[in-house]
């Protein structure tokens, strides 16, 4: 199976089926999302570490690429029995340590010349590595160059909250198509309580959105684990005023 | 084969394809929508009885879910060769009907336990029911309670118009993302008449768009049977000023 | 392979995608784009020109049809060992050219009685008209009939930029989701230069985005192949106040 993910939004996505379903192959093509934030590789990273482990092992082929056309490497890592290709920006390690243990996650930099154009790698490198890895394994692709270990090859993109006894300090990662603010605060840092001060007002705390009347806050552990400031049948950021990098402590 | 339908927009659709696709199955997985009005039971009703006739026989995973995580239960509902799996919030029944005559129609209860989550049974209940309908069958499946009858087990969810000899009164249903206001309304009730009056404005009947000038008004049998007020090459809910829920009285 | 691809957003191409999948066939059914710019048909062939090619020989099924009622016909090209079915429109036949050479494209009038809809000939004519080529090959269909050949059938829909030795002038196809604006003037028409004057105002020429800062404006070439008026990191429309149709002058 390939996966594939981007930030592309309308008709691109198109082009990088277009060439792996054109590769001379029998594995399944499967769209994960194409409207991760535009260039916002954490954000990519975020949703890429909630989503792919629902998958069975393939081989992902994963782009948010500001840096598309410069000199930023293309990397191959292997997460398991998965493996992710993608620009060597930070988008690929929280998915690959979400997908296996850190002892299972190796990476490597593919090689490419001249792809067709300098502005659509999606198409011109990524889609073809992703063929490449899918046909002949990680360990079977030519020219793959094993690369600085994962964990100190590249930063963790997603930011660690600070939590203490008495609450967290953490930040908003990004907020989702239903408004609700999803932060980098593990929800198993809550302990039972019914009510969280967040930004220094007093919100209630519930496992499911219905816990408050429809219009009113809440805070819940999202499906995602992490720490989420909602809305009943409404909009969390603009009632949290809220937006993704914004600073949120969580007093409880 | 599997489908999935959704009211999800960006992201979450991809963790319950990923689900269908981890199980060791080799159904066809087919999305229908993922744009469903969120949280909005009967445009969904709506939207899937309109779509879903078109697919093979089927496993159709549905979600428009506003009380995800209360008690309202899960669903399975036998239509002729057809599933459905989704909550049990009225969404599953028009779909259910229209794709097989009441008789064939069976509501059952979906029994589960702990899902990961409360926010997102799409992937944590409805995904792994509708793999599991897919892959025993509806009398295969274990632990399905018969549940009231279709017939009084729920509302109709999509209102009745009042249909009289001069004229209709019913409802817009949903806007289309072409401006199109479909109403409840069925053609069936319309007679051969070049007119119509809208809300008291008289307005041309067409059997196409191009029936008028582009920018003007027309009265139309939609492809899913039912009166619309469009405008061609333009936004019918603008120049009639109608929104899903609005009546709409028809006088012919 | 049957490919689909449509101005119609939401839900409307989930009816195509059941047709195909209701046909008694194995064949693989993939999402082009469903949304080309509406009722817009040169940008629709602009991008299916541009994207089709990326695919393996398949039936491309592809409908922007704001003609949809009318006599319009529908045709069936055959393009090399693809195949295009949609309205006689001038939507087909720039994406079958980019498919193949002159002498390899055909195109035949494909009839078609009482559809069910005089509104949704994307679900009751095309989709159709796909399963049957895709199943019997372009000869194999009875009751095509040879149309006027491509060349003298069809306006070429994408206007041809005038090319001077020191510019161009062209226009704006398209404006793609990222604000970039793709015009017709190729860029092998463009000399080694670093800046070129657009509309009057010098740009810098770039590989990709990031030869200039954040929020600076630049011209490439794209994907494509044509001469883009860009912003890095920003919306090239705003900045260039530009618009699908809108002139471009290039000097250099």
């Amino acid at each position: 199976m390939i996966t594939l993910a981007s930030d592309f939004g309308d008709h691109y996505p198109a082009a990088m089926r277009g060439v792996v379903h054109r590769a001379d192959t029998d594995t399944d093509v499967v769209d994960v999302t194409h409207t991760l934030p535009r260039g916002d590789v954490r954000a990519g990273a975020f949703w890429l570490a909630f989503l792919l482990p629902e998958f069975p092992p393939a081989v992902h082929c994963c782009v948010v690429d500001p840096g598309v056309g410069t000199d930023r490497a293309a990397l191959v890592v292997r997460a398991g029995e998965h493996a992710l290709v993608g620009p060597d920006n930070g988008l690929l390690l929280p998915p690959a340590r979400a997908l296996a243990d850190e002892g299972e996650v190796e990476v490597f930099r593919w090689r490419y010349d001249d792809p067709a154009s300098a502005t659509f790698h999606g198409r011109d490198v990524f889609a073809p590595a992703a063929v490449a890895v899918d046909e002949a394994g990680v360990d079977g692709v030519d020219g793959l160059e094993r690369a600085v270990p994962a964990a100190d090859h590249d930063p963790l993109t997603l930011p660690a909250p600070e939590i203490g006894d008495g609450g967290a300090a953490g930040e908003v990662l990004v907020v989702d198509g239903f408004g609700n603010c999803i932060t980098n605060v593990p929800g198993t840092a809550l302990p039972a309580v019914d009510t969280v001060a967040v930004n220094g007002q007093q919100v209630p705390v519930g496992r499911s959105f219905a816990a408050v009347e429809p219009g009113e806050r809440l805070v819940t552990v999202g499906s995602h684990g992490n720490l989420e400031c909602d809305v009943n049948d409404g909009r969390g950021e603009e009632a949290f005023a809220l937006a993704p990098g914004d600073a949120v402590r969580f007093e409880w």
